[in-house]
């Protein structure tokens, strides 16, 4: 429907894709680099998949509401997750869905429910498909399945200037809303790394996290109503900038992974542009003083809007820096009010735990094949900032998913899991499950530990709260050629054991979907997912949506 | 249980009640301010009241964990709206429980659940009894019911000061909390207006708002796990500073008002002591001028610690000036930061919007026989600040309930009633709701509606959001004596049929109970009570907890 096609299998569109002369010079970069990983393999283009014919017939009676098309089957049938992108690349789709329904009304989104309650199809509601968690994979053996894609729901139906919110539909991009807010002078301002193609209907069903580092973290803060389909019924809050009456509605569907509706559309807190910024690099000898810092910060009442503190490693990484110190991205910004005062008192903080300002900080460097995306991403986004660490640091951030269909490519196994900790247990958790992963990943790889050719395992503190961080580790390591997808879920699962037993949540930003149900189970409270079980059961009596997300039948 | 009782009708203890001679003299000051009111009647003594013989006898397997002493069920009769204070005054506890259990830990708030249920009796969780809902009275004709007074669960158990958090009993109350953080040097700050009675597990329950106007408003936020007991296992969620699991298990207890479980603790973030203050008084001609400028710093990033707006005849009323003016209440606090700067930049908005600063602002004129309670209540608090305008506001602001007594006795119809709404509708809300209240009210009262003698309806906003206020009415007329009950019901509906019309929200921070049961219906999304409905049939299939609060069984 688009005139540009995204990738069947990977991160952007077709034509972002690297060329093969590029990916071979990131091949040899990758290795000089890392150490490991070797020359590029080809994807299995799209007509060579091995598709399963689709079980559902395309329905006569409502026109192109569903399709059945090769391409669109195949690209709903996996999220974008490391074990996804594999098994993409590799043209292994075990699960697409029958049909693909693109609504273009709420109407449309009930003849879908309907349509597939009565033929014993699931649904499975579909944004941008950035899941990193099987959210969008059915994996539900002989049932048919519809994926429900908003794509056409994107629009900013109202905004309201005096109270800052606008009225979003679903489907809506994360540049597609920002380019219509911006004719308000309006932004959202909340850029997970997945912007570019993930909606806020995903965003609102999954809490994604934002850039905000402290206070608005999640999606969650951003929300003012919502509006969603079930099976039984439109589930429609009141717009209210507070209230008490009752458990939160929306906090109920927010994070419900389309289990209980499909979000339509919701009431979102905009605000203007920032006016006032200021962006600054700290440096420290040592991650656990750093970790310090970042408390002291997050519990001064400055609220900064990026804290982000990388470990030694990853900022080598990232190219911020000799990979061996900690790096802590501190910014502010504000659309009315000077922050350089606040930048100074945190910066004060930072230095009397060690830290030393280096601003502006360090470069970033990306191979080059990588930065393709880039370009037409950043002018998709048409950002108005520019320059900055902070950009600086952004604009890697949101490369870093194009960067790993390279990988995959190459040969090099590129994934992370996050979670969060309350600071009283901070060093101990981040120890143990480095040195879990770190163990898990040097045998599953045959690898040493240490040294040139070891596998990187890294940490990044993405948002801080007043009572704790939320960790983002990061893994690179040699791929098992055709094994990945088994390779990394031994590891992953030594690193899940590692944050549930440790205290973590299994999931700060990233949802559950069902790659973490094992982990998810766990963790949350038997009640309450008794509770959820039987919400679910009345409102969606058929079990037709996202059957297998959260929780079982 | 203590060796001071709790009046059996009114608010605060029975020795904290005026004398007859003050109260006399109340009622001459109360006659000569507001040309309405009258000499002062007694209430009906404890031993006089007819109450129902108790349905249930005291199992005798559980020592003296219930009680049918006749005191105590009275005093666990009815909650502390004016309704539910008149009412008591003369005598009318209707629906007394038929016994009151008193846990002293968890295993025996097992015991009363598991024995209620077997008995078919319901349990009410009753933590100060404070609620202005009908949130702890039953009114179940036939059905037995137990009171569970959960007033010996009163710990604080744990300190975390690197997280800053702390696992404090649901039945602590606000004074007994603090008294014990202060040894940590820390402190909650949530002050609702029952602050000296209320408790965490009530604050939880009901989703109380606190004394911070901007970012912390309501007790959810200050909320990192929650534990509860409910008749199908014990409701743990994780300490964790923020999660993106499914949608929160917290949110999901927070406001379930004891009709999923019963709320045995919480781990809530907790702050140093503020060591920097500044608090000023501004004064404006017009009140739609300064709900302006109260939206500017709203949405101003500064995140004052108050910012009440009291339109001229609240501010008249509370004594703060000469009844002509709106006064704005600003306060800023930091336990780390200066907080000058921020004073100097929301007062430069409230300047612009024809704001004039007035420090110290005027004081407080409370009549003196209302005053009574304050001595003990103070102490008790023990807090640290004192003296300033924001001090000032708040003492009389915990005052209010007291004199509430006082225009009972006096035949002083005295209530309130509170909601929130976006910007872009408030100030035809405003107008709306403050219109069909006067109407109604000087209708009921047989009064005229301006003048000398006519009824009093305020508003002040008490919070504010980036995206709308909460605004708090307040009403006081002449009563009808012995028929106050009548009255008011028919002055709350008038106020609840505008507020839910209007858009708003039943309550912003005073929960939904039984009496705003037929507006709350109204308000929330059909489909969230179907799905609330079957939650709590799974968890409480004998539909014990809390019967008629939020929902029909």
């Amino acid at each position: 429907m688009d005139e540009r096609r995204l990738k069947h299998w990977g991160w952007g569109y077709e034509d972002q894709a690297p060329s093969e002369a590029e990916l071979r010079e990131a091949a040899v970069g990758i290795r000089e680099r890392f150490g490991f990983g070797g020359g590029p393999e080809e994807p299995v283009p799209l007509e060579e998949v091995e598709l399963r014919a689709s079980r559902l017939k395309v329905p006569s009676a409502f026109g192109d509401l569903f399709s059945d098309d090769r391409y669109e089957r195949v690209a709903h049938a996996l999220g974008k997750a490391y074990r996804d992108v594999v098994r993409g690349f590799r043209g292994e789709f075990e699960n697409p869905p029958d049909l693909v329904a693109f609504p273009k009304d709420e109407s449309e989104i009930e003849v879908v429910l309907e349509w597939a309650e009565a033929e014993g199809a699931a649904v499975i509601p579909f944004g941008g498909g950035t899941s990193v968690v099987g959210g969008v994979e059915a994996r539900l053996g002989d049932r048919p399945v519809v994926s429900l894609d908003l794509r056409q729901l994107d629009r900013v139906l109202e905004v309201d200037g005096e109270s800052l919110a606008a009225r979003i539909q679903a489907g809506a991009t994360g540049p597609g809303l920002e380019d219509q807010l911006r004719e308000h002078g309006l932004t959202l301002r909340h850029f997970p790394q997945s912007f570019e193609y993930s909606t806020l209907g995903g965003w609102v069903a999954t809490r994604a996290g934002g850039h905000f580092a402290t206070l608005y973290t999640h999606i969650d803060d951003l929300v003012e109503s919502v509006r969603a389909i079930s099976p039984r019924g439109t589930w429609q809050s009141r717009r209210l900038p507070g209230s008490g009456a009752g458990p939160s509605p929306d906090r109920a569907l927010i994070g419900s992974e389309g289990i209980l509706g499909v979000i339509a559309e919701a009431w979102v807190r905009v605000r203007p542009r920032p006016e006032f910024k200021s962006s600054c690099g700290v440096e420290f000898e040592d991650f656990p003083a750093a970790a310090v810092a970042v408390r002291e910060i997050a519990q001064s009442g400055l609220n900064p809007a990026n804290c982000r503190l990388l470990d030694a490693m990853e900022a080598g990484i990232m190219g911020a820096g000799s990979g061996e110190k900690s790096l802590l991205v501190l910014g502010f910004e504000s659309p009315h009010l000077p922050v350089d005062e606040s930048m100074r008192l945190a910066l004060d903080i930072a230095q009397s735990h060690g830290g030393v300002p280096t601003s502006p900080p360090p470069g970033r460097s990306i191979p080059r094949a990588a930065k393709r995306g880039s370009v037409g991403s950043a002018s998709r986004q048409g950002r108005d900032d520019g320059g900055s660490a902070v950009e600086s640091w952004r604009g890697a951030f949101l490369l870093a998913p194009y960067l790993r269909d390279t990988f995959v490519a190459c040969g090099v196994l590129s994934e992370t899991f996050e979670t969060a900790i309350t600071w009283d247990r901070f060093e101990e958790f981040h120890a143990d499950v480095m040195a879990a992963v770190r163990v898990k990943v040097a045998a599953v790889c045959g690898t040493p530990a240490d040294g040139d050719g070891a596998p990187r395992v890294s940490c990044r503190l993405t948002h801080v709260y007043p009572d704790g961080p939320a960790p983002y580790f990061t893994v690179l390591a040699p791929a098992i050629r055709g094994g990945e997808v088994e390779q990394w879920d031994e590891i992953k699962a030594a690193a899940a054991e590692a944050v549930i037993e440790g205290g973590g949540t299994i999931t700060h930003h990233h949802a559950v979907g069902r790659d973490h149900r094992p982990w998810y189970d766990r963790q949350r409270p038997a009640p309450f997912a008794a509770a959820l079980r039987a919400a679910k059961a009345e409102l969606d009596p058929g079990a037709i949506l996202n059957p297998g997300v959260l929780i079982d039948p």
